[in-house]
C-alpha cells in the first residue's frame, strides 16, 4: 500500500513548532502501530512533542488514533450506569481496593482494569495477588460477568485496548519521553475510553512520590485529561491529591490489602477513608447518585460483603491469611518529639527495595514485603520508638531500603501545619 | 561489560537544556556505534540536541568521539604540508575538479577523500565516474602512492574513518534531525579532521540551491566548523558563496568534467575560475604558500598536467571522450529581454530528474545527464532563444524535470544586479 504521509514530514512539522494535522496525527499512529513508522522515527517525534507540546485539539486526536488501533469495550447490556476511576500513582495508594466495591453498593457497576507496578509505586494487580487463589486475567464474559453479578471487578486490562498505547508507552519509558503531559495524558486516556466506561473520576496524585512533583504541571495534566474524556463523551472529573506523604500506614501489597479491609471495616487511617469517600462521592455523583450515603455502606458492612463476592469471584480466598514476610526490623526515632516529615518518595524507594516492587516488567515481587508507619507526621514520639517497620522475605534487602529512607523521617519540637489530603477538584 | 552511564539520563540532561559532559558525550557515541545505544534513543538525542542545541565545547567532544570511533589517517610521512577542502554542496558545484590539481601544483598535498551525491545536488564521485576507466575506491597505500606520485588524489572516503557519524548520518536523515547545526558540523569535521590534513578550508554555499538557505545560518554553520578545526589543530577557514544561481554553465556529471577541463585549460566561466582561484588561494596561504601564483597555473598548463596524472594515476583515460545523453531538449525564452533569475535549485532538482543525480544511497546516475546553461543571468536573450539545453538518456524524464524549471527562469527588461560569488571569509 502507499502511504499517505512521509514520517520525516511529520517529524518535521512538530519540530519546526506547528500543529499536526488529523490526518497526520491519524497516519503516524496507524503506521507506528503496523511497523512502518519506525521505533526510531516515532522516538524523535515524542522528544518534539515533548520539547513543543501538542494543543488540546492535536491531542484529542491523538487519543482518538490510540484508541482506534485497538478494540474497544462496551457495557451498555449491563443497564446500569458504569464509573471508573484512575490513579497516576503513588505510595500506598490502595484505594481502588475499598473503593470500587464501596461504589458498586449503589447500583453503579465499576469496571477497574488495572496494571501492574513499576519502580516506587505499586500496581493494584500486585496487591490483589497476594491474597491466595486470586487471578488478575479474565476474559471479557468474565468482566461482564463479575459486573453483572458482583457489580464491581478489578482484573488485568487486556492487550487488545490501545496497542499503539502499549508500543509507545515502552518506547517513552526508554527514550526519555515519558514525561510530556500531552503524551502521559493520551496514554492514560485512550486506555480509559477504550474501557468504554460512562463517567471517569481521575486521581492526580502531586508530591514527592507522585510522578508529578509540583502541583501546576499536576493541574495542567488533569485538566488535559478531563478535556480529553469530555470530548469522547466520557463525564470525567479530577481531583488532585497529596502525595508528599504515603497515604495510610502500609506500603506494600499484602500490606495494603489488610488496611483496605480494615477500611471496608469501617476504620483504617483517617486519610485512606477520606479520600476512599471522595472518589466515590464523585464517582457516585457521575452516575447520578447523589443522595447516596457511601460512608455508611463502610459502617455498616455493605461494601464488605460486596468486596467478598469480589474476591471469590475471582478465585481469591476473603478469608485467607496474607502472606506475611520472613524477616522484619524497626526504624526507631532518635530523639524524642513529633515526627515533621515523612516523605513518599523515600518510602516508596524503600517498599520497592524491600521487594514490595519491581525494577522490570515481569520480575516477581514479594507479597509480603514492605514498610508499615507506626508514627505518621504530626504525631508524637518518643526516643528509640519504632516509627516503621521495615518487611522483607531477603533481610540483606534492608540495607538499601535503609539508605532509601535516609533523610525521609525527620523529629522535629512542634507538629507540621496538616496537610489537606484534597488540594484540588477540576472538572469539566 | 558495565556502562558507565543510562542513556535515558544522557537524553534526558540535554532534554532539559544542559549541558553534556565529556563523559556523557563520550559514552553515548561510542555506546550508540557498539549498539548498546539504541536508534531510537540516539533518534531522541538527536531531536533534543536539535532543540537545545549543544555549545561549542559540546560540539567539540562530540567530534572529537565521532573521531575516536574509528581509525585515522597520517600524512606526515609525505614531508609536504596538506591542505583539504570540503564544500557543504551546491547545483553546478565542480570546484574540487580543478581545484586539487592546481594545488598540487605548488607542492602542497590534496587528499580529496569525497562521497556520492544524494538529492539535487550532485557528487565529486559520480562527476568523475564518468570519465572511462576512472575508479573511486583507492587502498591507503595507493592514497599515499598519488599523493607522493602526483600530489593530489580524490577517491572514495574509506569505511574506516568515523563509523559513528556513518551511523548517526543514516538515522538524522530518517529522523528529521539532519539540519541542527551542531550535528552537521560534527559530522563534516569528524570525517576531515580524521583524515589528517594540516588544513582545511571550508566552502559553505548559501542560497536556494544549497543546504543552507540563509546566510545567518551559514554564518553560524561555518564559524562552528572553524573552531571544531582550530580545536582539533587543522589550520581552518571557510568561505560563505553564492548558491543562489547554479555554479558556471553546466549540472550534470561528465557536463560538469568538461568544464573543469575548461578551467584547466585557463578558459571556463568566470564564476567558476573565480571559485577555484579563491579556494586555491586559501589553501597555498594556509600551507605556507602564499606567494603561489594558482591563475598562472591554470593559464599555462601546469595544473592541466597535474589533473591528466591524477586521472591516469586512478586508471583514467584523460583523453577519452566523455559519455553524452542520448536525448537533448532546449528550453527557449518566451520573450526577448535578459536573463533576471535562474534558480540554483530549480535547476538542481531538473538535473537530478533528468538522471544525473539519485534519490537512494546506491542507485545509479547516468554519466551524460544534466542541464547545460546557455544563458547565465545578465545576459541578454532572444524571443526564442535557447537558455537551456535538458540532457538525458530518458526522455520521458523531460516532463517532470519542466516542472522543476517552473517558476526558476525569468526574462526581464533589466539586468540584475551583479552577485559576488564569494560572500564572506571566516577564519579563527
Amino acid at each position: 500500500m502507499t502511504e499517505s504521509h512521509d514520517a520525516v514530514d511529520v517529524i518535521r512539522t512538530k519540530r519546526d513548532g506547528a500543529r499536526l494535522s488529523e490526518d497526520q496525527i491519524d497516519w503516524v499512529v496507524d503506521a507506528y502501530t503496523r511497523g512502518v513508522v519506525a521505533d526510531e522515527q516515532m522516538a524523535a517525534l515524542a522528544m518534539a512533542v515533548y520539547l513543543r507540546g501538542m494543543d488540546a485539539a492535536e491531542t484529542a486526536r491523538w487519543t482518538a488514533a490510540m484508541i482506534a488501533s485497538g478494540e474497544r469495550m462496551d457495557f451498555s447490556s449491563l443497564g446500569r450506569p458504569t464509573a471508573d476511576k484512575h490513579s497516576t500513582g503513588g505510595v500506598g495508594d490502595k484505594i481502588t481496593l475499598p473503593l470500587a466495591p464501596l461504589v458498586a453498593v449503589f447500583g453503579v457497576a465499576v469496571p477497574q482494569l488495572s496494571g501492574r507496578g513499576l519502580g516506587h509505586t505499586g500496581g493494584t494487580l500486585d496487591k490483589l495477588e497476594s491474597i491466595p487463589g486470586w487471578r488478575a486475567a479474565l476474559t471479557n464474559d468474565e468482566i461482564m460477568g463479575m459486573l453483572d453479578g458482583v457489580g464491581a471487578v478489578i482484573c488485568a486490562a487486556g492487550t487488545g485496548l490501545a496497542p499503539a498505547d502499549k508500543k509507545l508507552y515502552a518506547l517513552r519509558d526508554t527514550t526519555g519521553t515519558v514525561e510530556a503531559i500531552p503524551l502521559i495524558a493520551s496514554s492514560i486516556m485512550s486506555k480509559k475510553i477504550a474501557e468504554g466506561t460512562d463517567s471517569l473520576v481521575l486521581d492526580v496524585k502531586v508530591g514527592s512520590g507522585a510522578f508529578m512533583k509540583d502541583q501546576d504541571r499536576a493541574r495542567e495534566l488533569a485538566t488535559t485529561m478531563v478535556e480529553l474524556g469530555e470530548r469522547a463523551g466520557v463525564a470525567t472529573t479530577a481531583l488532585l491529591t497529596d502525595m508528599s506523604v504515603p497515604l495510610g500506614r502500609t506500603v506494600g501489597n499484602a500490606l495494603e490489602v489488610r488496611e483496605s479491609v480494615e477500611v471496608l471495616s469501617g476504620g483504617g487511617p483517617a486519610d485512606v477513608r477520606e479520600l476512599t469517600l471522595a472518589l466515590a462521592r464523585e464517582m457516585l455523583d457521575a452516575a447520578g447518585k447523589a443522595d447516596a450515603d457511601p460512608a455508611a455502606a463502610l459502617d455498616d458492612g455493605r461494601a464488605m460483603d460486596v468486596w467478598r463476592r469480589m474476591i471469590a469471584g475471582q478465585d481469591g480466598d476473603p478469608d485467607a491469611a496474607l502472606p506475611t514476610a520472613r524477616h522484619t526490623q524497626d526504624v526507631v526515632a532518635e530523639r524524642a518529639g513529633v515526627l515533621t516529615r515523612l516523605d513518599a518518595y523515600g518510602v516508596g524507594v524503600a517498599a520497592w527495595r524491600l521487594g514490595a516492587g519491581r525494577a522490570r516488567q515481569g520480575d516477581a515481587v514479594q507479597s509480603g514485603a514492605g514498610v508499615e508507619i507506626l508514627v505518621r507526621p504530626g504525631e508524637p514520639v518518643a526516643a528509640g520508638q519504632p516509627i516503621l517497620t521495615l518487611h522483607t522475605d531477603d533481610e540483606p534487602r534492608v540495607a538499601r531500603a535503609l539508605e532509601a529512607l535516609d533523610g525521609a523521617l525527620e523529629v522535629g519540637d512542634a507538629a507540621p501545619p496538616v496537610g489537606e489530603v484534597v488540594l484540588a477538584r477540576i472538572s469539566g
